[in-house]
């Protein structure tokens, strides 16, 4: 595969990391543009009907046609590799975690993440503001579900890292930005400190 | 592949119809093993310990092994079929569908369906109640968006139909349940029909 990989992103948000992290465990060079979502460049006519009618932000470029959604374009970037396991349970296995990141862990963490510390207190609504405690709740209980099961294992999927670790670590390893307690959680920690003593590790200010 | 494939379930749940309308559609025996989330089957510490320790259905059972998450479950049973493309563009761009069906479309359309019609007016917090407005106008969105993708092509990715498209049918057909107003989305209608005149079609019910 020799086209070029471009990733349209903003590079504070971790579903963009995502992306950014796998291309770098795998190897593979990344053109980068930016756009600031809090100016609303990904609101724009011309991003709306050339890059992602969704609106949002990981989009990443395979030559002249685009994949959105961030663990799809992980997925794309670490097909063939070591990341992405052959063996049809594993392989199944690793979706369910990355499905589940999607349902369970991004709309409690990154969110409230997001509203703590980008939007800010003063520019959160009512609705908003009565979802916190919910997604409090709801966010523990995913890291609490992510300790149990890294109790008994290195890795989420079979003996080694794949792309269900990669987008797992994008907003657990900066749950902290939203008060959330890593240290409750040792299983989660260790398998932090593993991911970023990966020999490619890449860090998300990177 | 000969294991048997047992699906842990609540017939009514279109997250589970997407594993049945797979197998279906590949030919492929599933047995089922019905849950009452109603009167809370799916978080009894046997369930939790020995099916799916996040208590949600379906969990598709694979020999003495479990893969929760419907998207998930869905590409397992469909691996190696003609409903998982094997270009590597198409393949991303059908998980993208799948993930983008998990973040944009099941949360607002299929909890709306569940809040209005399995919960009731009368079981509704004030919390959720608030919600709704907003879960109205993102399922909206959803549809819209699925709309003008639908108007140029017959099928979500590529020339022919992938699990992308039964993981977005799951819902989208009983939208009307929760209200939407599904006339007003004829390119999606148009589909729901190609879906349903499939030779190997089941409906939610059978």
């Amino acid at each position: 595969m020799t086209e070029r990989l471009v990733l349209h992103e903003y590079s504070a948000s971790g579903n963009c990391y995502k992306v950014r992290l796998t291309a770098a465990l795998v190897g593979k060079p990344l053109d980068r543009r930016e756009y600031d979502i809090m100016k609303g460049e990904t609101q724009t006519p011309d991003f709306l009907a050339n890059v992602n009618s969704n609106g949002r932000i990981p989009v990443l470029q395979v030559g002249d046609r685009f994949i959105p959604e961030s663990n799809a374009a992980a997925y794309y970037v670490a097909e063939g590799s070591n990341l992405v396991p052959t063996d049809p349970f594993d392989h199944a296995d690793m979706l369910r975690w990355m499905f589940w990141e999607q349902y369970n862990h991004e709309p409690n963490i990154a969110t409230l993440r997001f509203w703590m510390r980008y939007v800010g207190p003063d520019g959160l609504n009512d609705l908003q503001r009565a979802q916190m405690p919910g997604k409090r709740q709801a966010g523990n209980a995913a890291l609490r579900l992510m300790d149990e099961h890294l109790r008994q294992r290195e890795w989420f999927v079979g003996k080694s890292i794949s792309i269900a670790d990669v987008c797992l670590f994008a907003y657990s390893h900066v749950a902290g930005d939203a008060e959330f307690n890593l240290a409750s959680y040792p299983a989660v920690t260790a398998w932090l400190e593993r991911i970023k003593g990966h020999p490619h590790y890449i860090a998300m200010t990177a």
